[in-house]
């Protein structure tokens, strides 16, 4: 019996941090790694609301931190389900600062991850899949698989001249 | 003036880490995040004992967990620049759990984070060159230069066409 | 010059916690003092984004803990203020777990703290009104008068019979 | 069998605390989150030490923030039941701050947690019942009543006129 | 001008923690680290009222982990100077399990730490002369010197012939 | 059946740590009791590399902290088993931290903890021989000897007359 789709609104999580002195460097700029763990979090709970199964993270892939974020600064993180495969989702984790004084939001960061439905042994459980509504989500659901073939060719499991998606990349006729 | 060129192993750092129950999810695996933030650490110690400077994580690429990590394990780290560009370095960090009977190390993780050095006002600051010696510093000093392609591609910063050493992964004449 | 009043829904404040061994007592639930702890936060940061000044926790009002809450559940804390007065602002903080299975949400916590909005050196600044749109934020913002008529007698500060809201709950003419 | 009552000071639990720099805001003030989550602890062994049983927090009464607590003070709590109904105890914490060059106690805040004992399934057990010894002890042991009744009516489990002490409070005859 | 002599009684310092799932092992036992940290603050904070002055930790002795302290364990370290020299200061740190049920303490540790006393440059500053009163108090008081020249010699900054004190205890007229 | 015999080597174990606010007192100098803890932990680890077994600290004898550490330092922690007993090893721990601008590594601490291999009843388990190579790693185990005489007589467990090893530092014939 198939997993009834669900909307990538569904899974939308937020997470609002306030940066402490333990999380920042000698500049008072938030550490990458305090970053990528509240990313990890946030993300894993997106996942388990597109599945509602238990989730673990599998890949992190290109994470980039752009704008350094100051030691006090209210962070906020909002994780969506991009696009399921059988097992996996992908999750994109958007993550913005907020100005102290006019309190407008700039984003600061954007990262992917996937994460993998699980049981209690640790083997993988399929998920429903995902009906992207906004242009922003349907964006993000078509570069998901080009982004699937790449990370499996950096893996070594598939060939390049298997990844139709990524090959139009380079190859132009 | 030049900067001294160093070689990989004096950026190596070790870290050895203890697996805690609020580092662990449901099943008593390692939490991904946790892991992120540990290798963050000791990425960043390795490209600042290259560098001598303050580093900061410019982007993390292609980790993957591929084997789940029990609590109470002893978890080892190990970093070492893998090849530094003009003010940033790639840093390889490879993740090692031990059996507790044996003593037998297995690899569990690998994952490459990129650090750029900086000065107070957070502008870039240039860096030794590095000098790989073993086979496998050498394979990965060489994949660096196609790895920093991909990234400028997939944030838009490089034309496909441009990227010489990742094209040929795709375009076989 | 008046601030210009602003929504209650412009501080709404979310923050998505994960709870973990470390959170919980011998039965596995969830203890108090984290959860005082995370209403802290998330009711400052709602305090914050109203009055866009550093707020101060002045006092905790009326928090039950009815049902427990177990070890790896998901937590949703939603905080809004729900009136503020000269310098003062106060904010409710609704708590809710969700369902693992069914992801159904289940409003378990509902506290009521008070922020103060403070200078460099402490003290109080002014905070801009608040208006109530939906009917929820209108019943909150009416018995905010109240509540602060009845802290203010606990306190010794004002005398029962100049409590005209509060009084009435007692005498029925 | 009734439970051998006990004397409030046999359940004094003293808590002495350190500010470090995670516990405090730009101001360098101690946060009003971190104080509650100690005044938790301290008040839980308090209760725990009058039940002899697991108690868990079960409402937080009038918590207030005077004054602000700096960065690296010493930080005293004295938790004591003050009354015990019968599966429930009020307990005040009373918060102080010593000067560090003349080692002067200032108080700081005083505030009232009530807990519940419960078996190993979550349901209240019976708690010996409280004697209060000294003038202070006494003048909290007669207000325990008064402030059950609030709570009772603002909860909305007990009607106005049945407050009997608490109604004198405005009516006066 | 000399300092005002001080009690060792006015020392006293009481500390009341809960052992957390973090804070122990695979046989759910109180860490010994974790436990030289709280040892550590409380003494601290001992040495601290003792002088009236920032006190860093200069020496650990003889810490002996007897009894396995249980997950869930209410733990009091009760620390007092026993003794002080010029600007050091050895103090006791007494640490007490209770048994949930019949609330007996028993006493599963004993440590000694010498902290110096020092001003913002880091340079030591004289501390009171400390006067024991109790049995016990001087009981300690007189073994502090005994201890202070053992650690002289192992420190390899005093003679073994020198330690007159010491020496009693090996050769025997 | 006897266990095979170790080298020192083998139990080595590296910890690269890098000290936060949260680790510092007024000074932003490292707590003492930060670095002990780390200690613990390191050396435990080293323990349980040479005997395979869960291992327990038993004591800790003659930490002093000679340098202060500053905020932000990189420290590394080696700790090594210097000789074991039936069931107990005793660990070294030096401390180094490096200079941010040459690298150069300074010792700043050393510390001899004890540990214990139990099994899951707690009851000692033995644990193998230790085989020296190195000048230092002779040195320290001839010494073993002698700290545990001064360990056994400083608890009560050996009559002085009977440490012969130790009797000869005060005794010249």
């Amino acid at each position: 019996m198939a997993l009834k789709p669900k909307f990538a609104k569904e899974s939308l999580t937020i997470n609002t941090e306030f940066v402490l002195p333990n999380d920042t460097n000698h500049l008072e700029n938030l550490f990458g790694g305090r970053l990528l763990q509240w990313m990890d979090i946030t993300g894993a709970i997106a996942a388990q609301r597109h599945s509602r199964r238990v989730c673990v993270t599998a890949t992190v892939n290109s994470v980039s931190f752009k704008y350094p974020i100051k030691n006090n600064s209210i962070v906020t993180l909002e994780a969506k389900v991009s696009r399921s495969f059988h097992s996996s989702m992908e999750v994109f984790i958007d993550v913005f600062v907020e100005d102290q004084v006019t309190g407008e939001r700039t984003k600061c960061n954007e990262a992917i991850y996937t994460f993998v439905a699980i049981d209690q042994n640790g083997s993988p459980l399929p998920v429903p899949e995902l009906i992207p509504e906004t242009e922003d989500e349907k964006k993000r659901f078509e570069g998901a698989l080009r982004r699937k073939q790449l990370a499996l060719i950096l893996a070594g499991r598939m060939k390049p001249e298997d990844a139709t998606e990524l090959k139009n990349l380079f190859v132009h006729d």
